[in-house]
This record gives C-alpha cells, structure tokens and sequence, in this order.
C-alpha cells in the first residue's frame, strides 16, 4: 500500500529553499521529517526553524526512512556525493526536485532502484535554511517524468507527496518538461539579459554623446518587469543552461524566428499586420498566467 | 516673465490620463484650468472630477489661455483637427506630451510660433477620463527637445510646469530622445510580444505531442514579468513602433546582437563566460530601476 510511506519517516537531503518549505507541510501534517545537511550551523538553524523533526550533518539521519526527496541545488544532484548513495536506505522510494529531468535521469536512474524524477514548479527569489516557508506548493505544478520501467508504487508514493502539499500532479516525458522549462523559465533569461546589455549599450553611446543618464533616467516599470529575470541569479542562469542547453538552445531559435518576423513587419511598414500580431499576443498572454 | 503664464488659465487638450492628472495637480496648486475634449459626455465626467475648472467641447474654452498642453494620443497629436490650431491662442505657449518626439517637431515646429516639445515619463494601464490621478509626474522625467530656435521663455515656461508637478526636468536633442525610448519602451514591447509567441508556439507544439497545457502550466511569475509589455495594447504598440520605426529598427538590431552573442556562448559550451556576461547584467539592472 502506497499510504504506508507516511508511517516512516521522510527524509530531506538539503534544507533550503525546496527542502525546506517540504519539511514544513510536512511536519504541519504530522509526518516525522528527518534532514540530512551538510553545515552544523544549518543543522542548528533548520531544528530552530522546525524544518524537520530531526537535523543531522551525518548521513545516517536518513536511516529508515521510507521516502527521501534530494533537495539539492541541479549540480550537486547531477554529480552525487558517494556518502549520500551509500545513505540512502535499501527499498527507499526516491525523488529529486531538479528543475531539469533528462540530465537527473541520466544520472539516478539505475543508481537507485524506485527513483523517480520529479519536480515542484514552485519557487521565490530566496535561499537557504532563512528561504523555508509553508504552502510553497499550494496550486503549482509538481510535473513528474516517469520512465517506462519506473516502478509504479515509487512513482504513487511521489504523487501521494504532491498532494498532501496541496500540488498539481502532472506527468510528462522528461524531453517534454525540458523543452517547455526552456520555453517559460531559460529562454527569458537570456532574452532579458541581452535586453539589458542592448539599453546598457544605448545608455553608453548617449552618454558618450553628451546626454548623461538618459536611458537609464527613462528607464519605467515596464522595463523593470521586462528585465527582471535577465538580472537574476548568474550561476543559477549558467547551470540551467548548461543542463537544458539542447532544448535551450531550440527555445533560442524559434524565438529568434518570432522576433525576425515581428522586425520585418517594422521594417516593411507592414503596421496592420504587426497590430494583428500584437493583439494576437495581447490574447496569448492569459492562459499563461495563473489564476 | 516667467512666471506670469500661471495667472493666466492653463489649457489641456484631452483629459486622459496625463491631461486629466495634470489637471488635478494644477488645479490643486490653485491654477484655472481649461479642459477641451470631444464628447459631452466626457466633459461632464471630467467636471465632475475636477480635472479641470471649466471643460467644453467648443474649442473657444482655449481663449485666455497662456500655456495649452496638448495631451493628444500620438496619432491625433501629429494630425492635428484644423479647429484646434485655430483655437490656440496667439502668443501663448504650446506643449505636448508626446512619447516619440522626432515627428511631433516635424508636425508642429514653425505651425505654432512658441512651441516647445515635451515628453513626461509617467503612466499607468489606466486611460480615459476616469485615468487622471493626483501626482502622476511626481519624481518621474519630464523630458524637452528644444530645437536651437525654441523660444527659450517658452522652454522655461514649460520647465516651471513640470517642476510645478515635482517631475525631474531633463533636456536633451529629439533624436536622442527617440532613441532612448526605442531601447527602454519601444523594444521592450517587440522582444515581450516574441517569447509570447515563441511559447505559445511550443505549447501547441507539445499538445500536439500528447503533453495537454503543459507550457501554459509551468509558466510562473518570471514568464507573466517578462511577457507583460508584450501583452499590452496592440493599438498602441504599433502607433510606437509607426512613429519611431527608424530607431526602434536600431534597437532591434542591436538587441538582436546581444542575444546572438548569448546564443554563441550556451552553443559553444562557453560557461564561464556566459556567468560572468549573466553576472554583469545582473549589475546593470539596479541603476536602471527607481529608488
């Protein structure tokens, strides 16, 4: 029976952010919550904070546990620390919260028998053991990519997770996430960045041509909102990046399309057609945002 | 002097958003105000919020007036009705409120003798007559583009309105101008509108391979920010890109420079490179935003 999972204890390899606000629900729940991290001073703060009912910097915390979820930042899940597979208890149900499934696939699958590849879409511009918070989860996906020979109960179990932090379970092919996380969350990185670097471009050639700060005085809300995620995190852009680059780099090309045909529309005054294509945009928008 | 144009009534054409609230503010600093609109039913409106001390659909409301701000919708302001010219009156100081300021001098320069160009950087999503709101320009750029023939009284005119409504006064040449807002407004909206439509593209792509709304799921805040200007109104989007095609055509080149160098640096594996490009975007971005 898959409910039996809550019985045992969940273990929680990493206590920031995701692990964090996972130990929270949970423990709010009833379960008994037990957190692997590194730093004896996060295992202080995490048992202050009450992110899980036992913190410990040796791996053995993990034993008996019958659901862990590796709550760790894309590299280190990519390249697992010897002492965190030795950990993890035989028969355990095992679940990533990586934001990039064919790489994570790659590399636990086979590792550890009942693995299974998920990831809650749900974040803030927070970190570490200060980022925990409850109902993090509440209404966002929690998009799962099952293999064909993962094992069904595991991937229950999982989804049991999900739903007990008030998610919505969804599952795809890992290839299906990867395109659609670079399409919502990679692509506009870049997108925003090179607009950043392109106005930082004007705003030195004005001010090279005697108008001091003028781009930068002009700059309004919607600039704000357009460049946000272009000025976010730099490491966390990189290594995104770096484990979806294929999709990445598709995502790359056909908005690059997109904004080649916009452009000819300016360029060959075509300006009905261009605010068609606006209003079609104005429309697109909606059902991408959440309720 | 100067100062004398605020014991004379200052007159607004239009009472949207930026007319109606420069209304208020006038009327707040205990300046008469004439309001000129086109509908009765928008001047009773506006009577009835106080945009102005008298508002009538005749343009004979403009006599006596020392300073008339034409606050006009960028078409309407670069075809002006025949009536409206007839109606300002002689000797008094006309402004506008135009965001592309090449082809409103090209419209209005040597057609009113003391005509001064202006751009006040303030808005919201709101329009129409129930738009105005007190202190609207308060902090934001009230920007001149003075020709070397501008009557230099009548900039100063228009400098002691803006700083009268607590806006920072800048001056700089109408060419720079345009070019700041291609890159700050007219650009963002093109490279908005584009991850839209790239997305939407991928989204009907992948129900197409079975994945239901999977894209429109997983979008989150990042995606809703940086699609916002892209989702705006379609009208106006394109009256922009009309008005400021040539320099809006510069910015998207150059916009499309950055990103391809982007693109180069995920395809060639650069990543230190791209962490280092992405780090410092992350520190251009503050001194674009407000305080």
């Amino acid at each position: 029976m898959t409910t039996l999972w809550r019985d045992q204890p969940v273990g929680l390899v990493g206590l920031g952010l995701i692990g964090g606000s996972i130990g929270l629900d949970l423990r709010a729940a009833g379960l008994e919550v037990r957190g692997w991290v590194h730093r004896q001073a996060t295992a202080e703060r995490a048992s202050q904070r009450g992110l899980a009912s036992q913190v410990g910097t040796d791996p053995a915390v993990l034993a008996g546990c019958g659901l862990v979820v590796l709550a760790l930042p894309l590299d280190r899940l990519l390249d697992p620390a010897a002492e965190l597979i030795a950990a993890l208890p035989n028969g355990a149900v095992i679940t990533d919260v990586g934001s990039v499934k064919g790489p994570v696939l790659q590399a636990w699958h086979g590792r550890v028998p009942r693995f299974v590849a998920s990831h809650p879409m749900a974040g803030t511009a927070a970190a570490g053991v200060e980022a925990g918070q409850r109902d993090l989860f509440r209404g966002r996906p929690w998009v799962a990519t099952p293999l064909a020979d993962t094992d069904p109960e595991a991937l229950a179990v999982v989804r049991e997770l999900a739903t007990l932090l008030a998610a919505q379970w969804l599952e795809c092919a890992a290839a299906a996430h990867d395109e659609a996380v670079a399409l919502i969350s990679h692509l506009p990185v870049l997108v925003s960045a090179a607009l950043l670097q392109a106005a930082e471009r004007g705003s030195a050639a004005a001010v090279a041509g005697g108008v001091p700060a003028l781009v930068r005085a002009l700059a309004s809300s919607g600039f704000a909102d357009t460049t946000r995620v272009g000025g976010g995190n730099p490491e966390l852009g990189t290594l995104l990046a770096r484990c979806n680059r294929e999709a990445l780099l598709d995502a790359l090309s056909d908005y690059r399309g997109c904004l080649e045909q916009l452009e000819g529309l300016v360029a060959q005054q075509r300006w009905a057609e261009l605010e068609a294509t606006l209003a079609a945009c104005q429309q697109l928008r909606p059902p991408f945002l959440k309720p």
